[in-house]
């Protein structure tokens, strides 16, 4: 499932536009920690969120005060993922300026983003490379499309410009690629993480203050207890063409929300 | 002279985000008035703003409720110009569609942006057919570059994307042409327009409700008295001159303030 937030951040005041975010995230985590707590609890729904893409602009030279205070109330509650948005309006050097400025700023104001995980030594070359790759890429400078356009001879996925194409699927014009190798490699670790560390963090604070939830008996959740093997690669399967589709989704999306 | 307003709407919270524009307009004014009105006028200077660039963001889908606040607080006070900036992130497309929204916007929110004039009858057709080109432009979708580079053979100045080459004077790739033009043809109406409307508009309130200032015997400005002809052209050349060099630093600052 995507989640798009139109709009966010094009009020003259936007003090308070974070707060249906939050909102959301919580009445996420509510949910479940019922769900979890019922009688039920087999048959509950996930509809946690699992990771949050930021899009950064372009236009700017850093992150905007919004940015920084975004990310500040959000990074304890969900992965976030920055992005840098419509990426095909900068040169290759600014790209790398903007990124190395964007990773200094989330450093310096001490904004937790999702971290990729640290590969074992033990695994095979082609995945570390792979993995140190998307690390050095973030933010992910994307652009998207929802046309497709021929070029010598290819059908690609892209926008037509008076002086050329952009093609969204090409790793020498944006990291959308990159982006999707991301998101569908760490999904399980994505879903980890927000389970582990947001939601418990949720849970706890929810416990200290809030009303009593009827106790919980395990920390893992249904899906891994590995009894039911196939039903696990089952579900795996049925969740990458999910994210597949999402994926399809928001692309289409990103350039025309209009 | 340009007076850039870098940073500006970047807040979490704009709604004070004009006054400093205001502020700043109306210091140019009250100088002018009281220069005007003072014993040496032969030697004033005039530091008022008659022209006013607003750049509208290529990435939304028209204009921001900042945008339409900003426009109202100030189209009594200066020539606004609406321009979309970094306009090479959008495909022929989308530049007309946004702004056919943007104009749309204005007449909907009866925003007075600079009126191009309309031209006697008698005109010759190319001036015919240029100013109606120029109405059809509005608002100018530009970019700009600092860096200039070779494309078959020719130096011009742009944009070297992996994708191609965006030429800042290609009137196929941008407005920037017809702004210039534009602000060259229509350099004198600007300052009639500011003199004549906006700096009386000024004047008529400050003398209303502020302190007395001296009696002013004439409304037209020194330089159109008209009886030094050889010194108005010398003084029209020079303004040509500085806006053509306004206008290269202008260039050099859209893309790259920092």
């Amino acid at each position: 499932t995507v989640v798009d937030t139109p709009g966010y951040g094009d009020a003259i005041d936007n003090t308070d536009s974070f707060r249906a975010i939050i909102q959301y995230i919580d009445e996420q985590f509510e949910r479940f920690l019922r769900d979890e707590s019922g009688l039920n609890r087999r048959n509950k729904v996930d509809n946690r969120i699992h990771c949050c893409f930021y899009f950064i602009s372009p236009l700017g030279h850093g992150l905007k005060p919004l940015d920084i205070e975004f990310m500040k109330q959000l990074h304890n509650k969900v992965n976030i993922v920055p992005v840098i948005a419509k990426a095909d309006v900068l040169v290759k050097k600014e790209v790398l300026r903007l990124k190395k400025k964007v990773m200094e700023e989330i450093e310096k104001h001490e904004i937790k983003i999702y971290p990729l995980p640290d590969c074992d030594s033990d695994e095979d070359e082609d995945y570390k490379d792979q993995l140190r790759q998307l690390k050095e890429s973030v933010p992910f400078a994307v652009c998207g499309s929802n046309t497709t356009l021929e070029v010598r001879g290819r059908k690609v996925r892209g926008r037509l410009y008076p002086w050329g194409v952009v093609e969204v699927e090409n790793p020498e014009h944006c990291d959308f690629i990159k982006l999707r190798t991301m998101l569908i490699t760490h999904m399980q670790d994505l879903q980890e993480v927000t389970h582990e560390v947001h939601y418990e963090n949720y849970r706890s604070e929810r416990l200290a203050k809030g009303a009593p939830v009827p106790k919980r008996t395990t920390s893992l959740p249904d899906h891994e207890k590995g009894d039911d093997k196939d039903r696990i690669l089952q579900e795996k399967e049925a969740e990458l063409r999910k994210m597949k589709e999402a994926l399809a989704k928001m692309q289409a999306q990103m350039q025309h929300k209009n």
